[in-house]
Parts: structure tokens; sequence; C-alpha cells
């Protein structure tokens, strides 16, 4: 199970219509389940250090199967996992990377939103990881 | 001067559509005029190694102003730019990589292809990079 | 809008300007609005280690569009951003990067200083990144 | 014996005048003694691969004492150090980058030119090189 052209896509311009309705500009990336880089795009004006954090936080995602932002939790000086960013070539751990999964909730890929406040990049992440349900 | 989010989806999918009809699997990457990365599409099935080399298309094509096939032809063994593939992070220097100019032949971005021949990458770049006129 | 050659030699003298009235050996970076490498000059005895400091400092006041000082803030352990240094290649969120705008308030580039205490580097960089505007 | 901070700007805007009155658009960089990054400036619209291939000249002409097209004729298949660029993070070895001596004849640091032709990058580096002994 990998994710689709098709479904990315959907997944990338899901995300863009909904930072669009927030207001928001955004880096938006999706990964496979390979955690390769399917699908990516930046808004205007958009940070540019964001290109990086977005792909990221969809590596990171993946690489864990996690909401980047619970993994954070667990990094964090004195977490049991302290330093982990430090592993696969940088990770980041605060909010905006999610897993995408499919119908039979099998994780097929990852999303990572950078660009806006955590709340905000969580909440495109979100909208657009269940973008892929409605394919 | 510089590429919209409209104007690097419009290549993007231009991309795609051009490598569908020619049949061939290939990644796509768009960058801005300061060569940061504006939109990826990775086709099902292509190479997982392209991602990077499309990207690394773009970039250099960008760096300097060049179809990254002229370029190679500069860079081999007697050339007179020989081994300049070994600064800025790594340039790939074979055909794949072009400048998107805009309508007043203003240079705004570029484009990478990798996945076919060297020939078909090229083509498919070709077609990508003048699709922005139709806007 | 993008900083000129002009404008960044401009801020880079007066930045070395102001720290020679200070008395503090820096390293100066200028990138441009793509965060491309601009300009730079490193003051006789300055901190060998500080090249790179002021170089990612620039880079990171323009990745987003941020006093690097303010960025720390929000990047210590339980940060919302806790270790985004990891992205991008490496970024410092201490004192001494900012961007550089126009007169019309537009961020065309920014600017890093690094070698002496972080409110010297930060009162230089202010001196510079303002000193464009009486051109 | 180590090139000053005056010396460095003197050779640079040097390399500016040079370039200016040639017409050719370049990326100009200065190296200390120790290979370390002195200074630095972009012209406008000089290629942006350009900023890594000029700063890597300079380290490269000041690692082995050497003109850099010197180098090169050694760095061919077949060449006594093939593929040397390999090492020190990557060297260039086509024409444009040379050390810069004093009145005594000692290497004090080194400069890089790229972006114009390889003959214009290197008639630049030399008349750049030379100016430091006007001082």
């Amino acid at each position: 199970y990998d994710i689709t052209e098709e479904e990315a896509l959907k997944v990338l311009l899901s995300a863009k219509t909904k930072a669009e309705e927030m207001d928001v500009l955004v880096n938006i990336a999706v990964t496979d389940a390979g955690a390769n880089l399917k699908a990516f795009i930046r808004m205007d004006a958009s940070y540019l250090g964001s290109i990086d954090v977005a792909i990221k936080k969809a590596k990171t995602a993946r690489y864990f199967n996690i909401d980047t932002g619970k993994l954070g939790e667990m990094t964090q000086p004195g977490g049991i996992i302290y330093n982990i960013e430090l592993s696969n070539g940088g990770l980041i751990t605060f909010p905006g990377g999610l897993p995408i999964k499919n119908k039979d909730n099998v994780i097929i890929g990852a999303i990572g939103i950078s660009g806006g406040t955590i709340e905000q990049d969580r909440a495109i992440a979100i909208a657009a990881a269940q973008s892929i349900l409605e394919l």
C-alpha cells in the first residue's frame, strides 16, 4: 500500500484550499510510504525556511507513524527520547506532521505543513490527511 | 520577478500531462527565481533516485541560467569547467533541467525532470517550461 | 524586490563602522531576498567560527522573516518550535540576525552579525539594517 | 602574514571595478591565509551558482598555493592527481582562483572569481590580486 500520485495531489490541493480559507501562507509536503518526497508546493510569500521544515515534518511523521507534536512531547529535556531530532538527517518534532491513512486505516504516506502557527499547521494537516477518504 | 504558486502548478501539471502522453515515468521539480524548491510531484513507480536528480537539475538550471545538457558539454574531461558538479552541494549536468522564462523573457524559476531517457526528460522540460506562456 | 549590490555594500560598511565605534570584532554577512549570500566581510582577529554563524544568522532571519533572537525564544525546551535549529542545514536562533527592509517596508534581504556579545551583535545588525534607508 | 580587512576590501572592490570595465557579472570571494572566507560580494544578476564556485576557487587556490587553472591541468583523467576535486569538501580546478601575495611575495590569502568565461574570470582575478601592491 502506497499513496498514489493522484492521492498526493488531492492531499496537496486540499491543504492549499484549507490554508487559503484560514488565510495562512504555508509550505506543503507529502511523502509516500517509504518516507520519500512525493509532492510539494510552496504558497507565494510563505517562509523560505519552511520548505525544509515541511518536508522534515512529513518524513518524521512517517518515520515513526506519529503526529509530530506527540513525538515532541517525548523529546524534551528529561524526555524518554531526548534529542532524537539529531537522527535521520534532522527531525522536526512540533505539530504539523501527520501520517496519511487510507480507508482501511493503513498508513500510506505522510503530510507536513509549515508556515503558520503550530495550531494552524496542524489543523491544515488534519484536514488534508482526511481529504484522501473522499476519493 | 518570481514564479507564482499558480504558475508552478501549471508547469508541474503540464509536465505530468506530457510525460503521460509519452508514457514515461518521471519526477518533476520546479524552483523559484532564488533556486528554492517551489513545487514537486513524483509519478507512481518512477525512480526513487530521481527525486534528488530532478531537484538538482532544476537548481542547476537556475544557478547558471542554462539548459543542464548544455552545461554538461562544458564539464567533460578537458572541458572548460570540468568537475563543476562538485560545487553547490552537487550539480546535475545532463539534459532535463531548464530555466523557466515569462512572456518578457525574464527567468522566473526553473524546472527539472528525471526518470526517462535524457532526451525524454528534456522534451518534457521544454513542453512544461513553455506552458507558462499560455497562462 | 531584492537587495542590490550597492545596498549590500552600504549595509556591510555601516555594520563595520558601527562595530569599530563599539570596539567589537565581528563577521558580517548579507543575504538577498532568496536567502543566498550577497556580501560578507570579516574583521581582523574576529572569531573564525563566526564566519558560519554570521551567514547562518542572516539566512535564518530571511528564512523566517524574523529577528533571530525572537525566534530563539520559541525554540527553547518546552517552546512551540523546539529544535527547529536542526532544519535547513542548521539555523542560528540567538540575536544578531535581522531582515533588511526597504523604504516601503518590504523585506529585500537579511543581515547576520557574529563575534561580539549577543547584545552587541544585535545592536550592530539594527544599525546596519537601518542604514539602507539613507540611500 | 595574513591579509587584512582593508586589503581584502581593496581586492574585492578592484575586482568589482575590473568586472564592470569588462562588462561581466561575477561573484567575488577573498580568503585569508588560513583559507577561511574573508570577504565576498555578488554583482546583481550574476549567477547564483557562482557563489559557491567563487568561494571554492579561492579556497582551492590557497589550499595548494596555485592558479586553479594550472591545478586543473593535473586533475584530468590520466592526470597525476585525477579527481582531487573530491577532497576538501569540493575543489574547483578551472581558471578564476589565484593566491594573493604581498610586496615580499608571501602568500597572504586568495581570490576566486566566477560568473564570466574562464578567461574573463582569470583576468579579473589577476587584476584584483595585483591591486594589493598599490596599497
